[in-house]
């Protein structure tokens, strides 16, 4: 439960105010967090959390504690809430390719994600200008955008046909440095893959090893330089190039698990209890960070592993990438990850990374990306149903009342994706009026109206 | 657990041969439940369990307590086990409707249905001639067969234009008869909507009323008529219909919620008490019985509603329709119930009845029947998995192989849709090879092959 602010005598009331006025003067270089902690709410945190129907103190509470977090959006659209007690959010996933570099089709993915609700994108772009690509987003659409830096230091190497171990460590941070310039709202940070995993992950014999990208070239680097993986061994730095420019660090999970077999090993609790040592180092700093997690998990560990990051981190934010209950359905990854995502968010995860049905196969078309936002969305909002957010039982019920009434206008305009909802509507409504074609004359609704049932 | 056979004596093993043979020459007559109480494995009995690779004796005695049924399938097919310890089923409901009346489309659905991998049939059909479109069905589509006699008895009423409530209580039986005679396999009986059901729903102040056609029909017949259900006052004869021919009831939920906000309320749980008294009626007798369950369930409530049919019915199969995790996302309610159909059957749910994106909104197409059958198929093996069940779990591990070593052509083959993976990577594989155009060259899993991560 959120502590409750004590009521104060008049004298403490004076001393108060000479702090809050230190505090004001050097409120210019202070961040979220520490405003947070110093018992200031903000005007992001008071917009961002009356959207939301939610108490603006609380929600500093929240923050000063590392239980919420907030995307100040950097003067771009507005501030987002991530954590306890929010809405759960919904982020995907774009970005190009070395095999698939045309920016203008992943300006496409963002835009449709945009439109089909998502509250947050990642630009994973690993083509030749990644750079570019960011501005364009930015530039275009009204979401704040999380990056991966690693991928930028990567694609450089591979452009130049240098092998990825002659990056220097400083490059590491660097990347992340010229990312928080541009505006980047938060970056993944892969700190949690170290020297100290190495042996236990051999020892583990896992099905599929490792899949994180960024954890990958992370062990390729430290095998190879025989050196501790930067993010780790330099992670006071990270912390003031994040303080710096109100940057948000997602700790990520270069372990975590690739297949159902793999899912809650030793190498991935590992990884999670240093995330949940570098997550209070930052938040004691005074940057805010969420923890990223798995992943392909069988649907009986989904619950233990949120409680698990709850306690290891100290309720810090949560961030899923489904998680995928199943590895045999390719083609249906926005189903097996919705699956997933809705008993982690009920389980208090707080954001849900999309899968689309492309995952393990190949670049999402516009259309997979419609498709695995809308199916995230559902997942989110089942959770927030689940833990009692009054605007998702609220919403379930103002839309139940137009089911039953069969007030097909307002059951639309109510409906998760309306666009779908009406276009297969329409296909039938000539030939079925009020009821829908299942049922007709033997709709229950309709049939038992005005019946005295008693 | 299934209690052991005890050692005997030879004394003991005369008089169990004279009892046998006895049996053995009443066993025409005998239903398959009262050949498991005997301790006879029967053929079907055997087949359909090393077809699963499971125990027969073992599946045997759980047929014996009523926690597993078997559809014999009456000389069509192979025979089906439902229920604890099995693989958790998949129907699909079809039928034609009065707007949509079509034959050779329904017949197109259900053979859709069955390309699609669903494990059984329901046709519920409500168009003009649903004795032909049963036949039909029969004659093509190799599935277990179940039907809802109600309907066939409302619709002679409305093609008459005659009121449904000059409809006899014996025509009630003899719709079920009719169908027992065709050969259907199971039947959906609502006999748990009864006189006084009636008070607690109009207490109950629902959001969606009732919403099962057949629990309407009744109530609508009942109040009418001021006559109780057929299906209960004359359960008896019910169980006598069903064990002449062999026929699983299946016990309705009439009450099922329609909106989450309605779940799990008292008509619901009072019907549910019913029928668990009427599972113990059927069971001493000799019949097999399963127990249909919601329908509209928020993801909190769906492991308490699995927990509660288990231990009011005693272990009984349940049947669940979805559940639809919310209301709120036509369009897309083959996602929303495969979440809800995926924690129930982890939770113990046997059979689950599938839903298609068109619910709510239309009959489904072809197209819609397959992405229904597929979401419910793999919210029922993410739920094996998650039951442990040994050959989900050889599944996923044979599965998750093939995709570290990136052989497409075993991995499409071992997909639980492997037209669509198939399709989805072809599109790109010319361009892309080895790894997925997603990662390309920073493909985690081929980076660090052979690399010693010590």
């Amino acid at each position: 439960m959120p502590r409750k602010k004590q009521k104060i005598g008049a004298t403490t009331s004076i001393c108060l105010f000479i702090a809050s006025t230190k505090r004001a003067q050097r409120r210019r270089n202070m961040t979220e967090l520490e405003k947070a902690q110093a018992q200031t709410v903000t005007e992001a945190v008071r917009a961002a959390s009356e959207a939301e129907g939610l108490d603006p103190e609380k929600i500093a509470e929240g923050i000063a504690e590392g239980r919420v977090l907030i995307l100040p959006r950097h003067g771009r659209g507005e501030p987002l809430l991530i954590g306890e007690g929010t809405r759960t959010k919904v982020n995907a996933n774009v970005g190009t390719s070395p095999k698939r570099p045309q920016e203008a089709d992943n300006l496409r993915r963002a835009e449709v994600a945009l439109a089909a609700g998502a509250d947050a994108l990642m630009d994973l772009s690993t083509g030749p200008n990644p750079r570019g690509m960011r501005e364009r987003i930015m530039g275009t659409v009204e979401l704040p955008l999380g990056t991966v830096p690693i991928y930028e230091l990567a694609v450089q190497f591979a452009s130049l046909q240098k092998p990825f171990e002659q990056a220097e460590a400083q490059m590491f941070l660097d990347a992340v440095e010229q990312h928080a310039q541009e505006g980047i709202d938060f970056v993944t940070v892969h700190c949690g893959v170290t020297r100290s995993c190495l042996q236990p992950l051999q020892r583990a014999k896992r099905i599929t090893g490792v899949v994180s990208r960024g954890g990958s070239l992370t062990i390729e680097w430290m095998t190879k330089t025989g050196q501790e993986n930067p993010y780790y061994e330099r992670f006071e730095e990270l912390i003031e190039i994040a303080k710096r420019y109100e940057l948000v660090l997602s700790l990520g999970d270069g372990l975590r698990p690739g297949s159902t077999g793999d899912a809650t090993d030793r190498p991935q609790i590992h990884e999670l209890t240093l995330l949940g040592e570098l997550r209070d180092a930052a938040v004691e700093a005074g940057v805010q960070v969420m923890i990223e997690g798995p992943g392909h998990v069988p649907l009986q560990q989904v619950e233990m592993n949120v409680a698990l990051e709850k306690r290891l981190c100290r309720g810090a934010p949560f961030y899923v990438l489904g998680p995928l209950v199943t590895d045999v359905a390719p083609g249906y990854d926005h189903i097996t990850s919705a699956i997933g995502g809705a008993i982690a968010g009920a389980a208090g995860a707080d954001f849900l990374c999309y899968v689309t049905p492309a995952e393990h196969l190949r670049l999402p078309t516009p259309e997979d990306v419609h498709e695995g936002v809308v199916a995230s969305r559902i997942a989110a909002h089942a959770a927030d149903v689940a833990k009692g957010y009054a605007p998702a039982v609220q919403w379930e019920k103002a839309f139940s009342v137009t089911r039953m009434s069969r007030d097909w206008t307002k059951q639309i305009e109510l409906a998760l994706d309306p666009e779908r909802a009406r276009q297969m509507r329409e296909e039938e409504e000539e030939a079925t009026g009020e009821a829908c074609s299942m049922c007709g004359e033997f709709c229950a609704m309709k049939r038992l109206e005005g019946l005295d049932g008693s």
